[in-house]
């Protein structure tokens, strides 16, 4: 990634497995022109994903290690907090192992991508055309405004997540960061959940899944609004969920 | 208004003296190839904003009355509800006749505008490209969760409307209807604010006030959302606003 | 109702055939020493009623109107809004009849009550005990926090009633009037609902129906916080129900 | 605490300086006739409050380490979750030491003391009178249901409590294990806050502060509520806050 091709930088956490959100978060913002910085634990798939980018024309380079986030000579302008474990069971069959790692991904690393990202918004000028420093987004869940049987890890990492991205948006809008979060209320099509799920015709049924790609969208379009009016949330769900 | 330009048709209820929400949004959707049917009580405003659509080359017609909901022959894609009275006024205060204004205009004839719309798109086929029969937006506000000193009236109908977007959202997203709800959190700049707020460059400050142009693109983004990832309510505020 | 009986008086709203909350309430404050005044559309509930707490040592008198309200010479501290008229029909199906009805008597006569209550309580000087001018309980339902799928009616008046009551709260709690709101969450035990469930043994499992006699003692608690910490809303649903 | 005693046990954990919630809701608890377990991580002000209140005729005994939670001799029906570290700071200035101490009593801290006592209330029959198996509160705040500016952290790990209160709520009402969330909304008169706070007639103003006392008795009145109508969730503050 040389420098001369670094114009606005989108960092994303959690590129999973490339057939998720933050891997379409990824190619979405660098077919609209931004270098991408991926970060994760497992480098092999972030290089797979990275590699598609550039392959396609676009700038991407995968960070195996959140110490390794990019520095100054990038100019980051957008984040996706993407990432975090997520456990579903029954309370009392959640190990303690199982809890500290939905915590501590969910809220704790959360906390440092966030402080991370902020910072580097603030050694920047205000953007001229999107009258931001840069925008940060949560990817949150139908688990960030609830909790339910068999979710009471995941809710309240979730919770917790959401709550932050809330302070953040009061107290860093004064200077021009945008955060935002996302409810994503229904099941996404994934590599996984098109395994998983017993159910022939869903993943082709528009109205019954959402899709990463339709999520990256509007993932673009918060980072695109204007300061006069910034949205700290909104949910998407599919045309056909019952809620 | 000839059979042959209407293509699309967007109904904006609410369109008031043209310098607000209503009028944008329907200038907007007028320049992204909707035909544009505007209602409200005042008939004047109405036309003028109408014939500034049809001058810059959209097509835009007023109804006066409700009664005279755009017939069959247009067909209707996209509608906003802009309109309602607003009272601020400590609550002893408050008149009946006010009441009844608040609570008429903001849940009744909510109720009223909604069904027709419905009935409208449940006439059309589903939209190849967008994957809806049509989107029905509701402009809300501060006052459409919580309930403020000097805001019993107005948020008992800001509350109901909100409820309501709600239940149809549920209720006719299986038809691939979308309903949308926007909460609008802060201080938009219109003719009226622009007058009475005694406080100098504030109009000029885009960090500081809401404009109607960018509530008008994010009901345009609603509307285009896909079917796999519907948005049912975002917030709308400056990017300096103290929430 | 002699006048050297008047100690306290709470106020009923909606007492509705005897066996749900509203006559309930009335019963369990006059065994605490409230003379309990009832209104409703209908007199011949209420005088069974009223008989039956005056011939049980208490002090009850009906209301039939609403312009009949309790005057000054009762020393009104208590009140609840029980009233209101439900229709759970999809949105297609319900009249205009059925939504003024709704609307109606949900939100505007729940403001012409309050209005009343407040009056009342503004005349009185703060009790010595309970630190207050009086207490305002509103009736609330699941409906009152969430739009479904055939609840747009009356979720639109609860929702509306429920912010009612959180701008009450928090305009006169600075003059010690206590304004409360309960979300009952679940489906309470009466004539009614004995008569139309097919579900052998659910009157009597008490895990699974809300009986009117708790929703009573969780009323009169309300009434006795002490003014350092009073609760605007809580919630009540019975042990098992699934939410 | 002589095994004979032993009737209904209460389980307290964070009960501070003997000033606060903890510690009033002990004293409370013993008054009406349970038996009082203290959990926290300093052993000395533990002991004055057991002393005080086996010196009032009441039970109580400290227990120093969460590792010795009562054990199965005591016969637990009702635990308080009043623990967790506070940080009020801009979010660039909480330390990472900061927000592990936040997070971990927060959240993991109220996993583990949900999972002693769940697991204690299992043990033991439905009580006849109660229609319980026992019941567990947690303590909340404002920064249970918000973020704001300066309460990143705290509101990470309250807003996740929470939802972890909702999650045992919906999970264990089925086994008649009841479990409720209090939103404390204002400032509790205490030691610390009464010396902290420059503002004569302050703590003296029933007003203008929550006392621990009355939080107990709405404790009290939560373990006491019959199954057929449960609270998750109420708020407290005092009758002149401004919210």
């Amino acid at each position: 990634m040389a420098a001369n091709v670094v114009k606005r930088v989108l960092v994303v956490a959690g590129a999973g497995n490339g057939s998720g959100t933050g891997a379409a978060t990824a190619r979405l913002f660098a077919k609209n022109g931004y270098t991408v910085a991926l970060i994760a634990r497992g480098a092999d798939s972030l290089s797979k994903i990275s590699d598609e980018i550039n392959a396609a024309g676009g700038h991407a380079a995968p960070f195996a290690l959140e110490s390794a986030f990019p520095k100054p000579e990038y100019e980051i302008r957008a984040a996706v907090w993407n990432a975090g474990n997520a456990v579903f069971k029954p309370f009392l069959s959640i190990t303690q192992e199982e809890l500290d790692s939905v915590v501590d991904t969910g809220i704790k690393s959360a906390f440092s991508f966030a402080r991370h990202t902020i910072l580097a918004f603030k050694e920047k000028e205000i953007d001229a055309v999107s009258g931001k420093r840069g925008a940060l987004i949560f990817t949150g869940a139908t688990a960030s405004i609830r909790g339910n049987v068999v979710t009471s890890a995941i809710s309240a990492a979730k919770n917790g997540a959401r709550a932050l991205s809330q302070s953040l948006a009061k107290e860093f809008g004064k200077d021009n960061i945008h955060v935002a979060h996302s409810i994503i209320d229904g099941v996404i099509v994934t590599d996984r959940t098109r395994e998983h799920r017993n159910d022939p015709g869903w993943a082709e049924d528009e109205n019954r899944r959402l899709d990463p790609e339709s999520i990256a969208k509007s993932y673009l379009y918060l980072v695109n609004q204007g300061n006069t009016s910034w949205t700290w949330e909104l949910d998407l769900r599919p045309a056909h969920e019952k809620w």
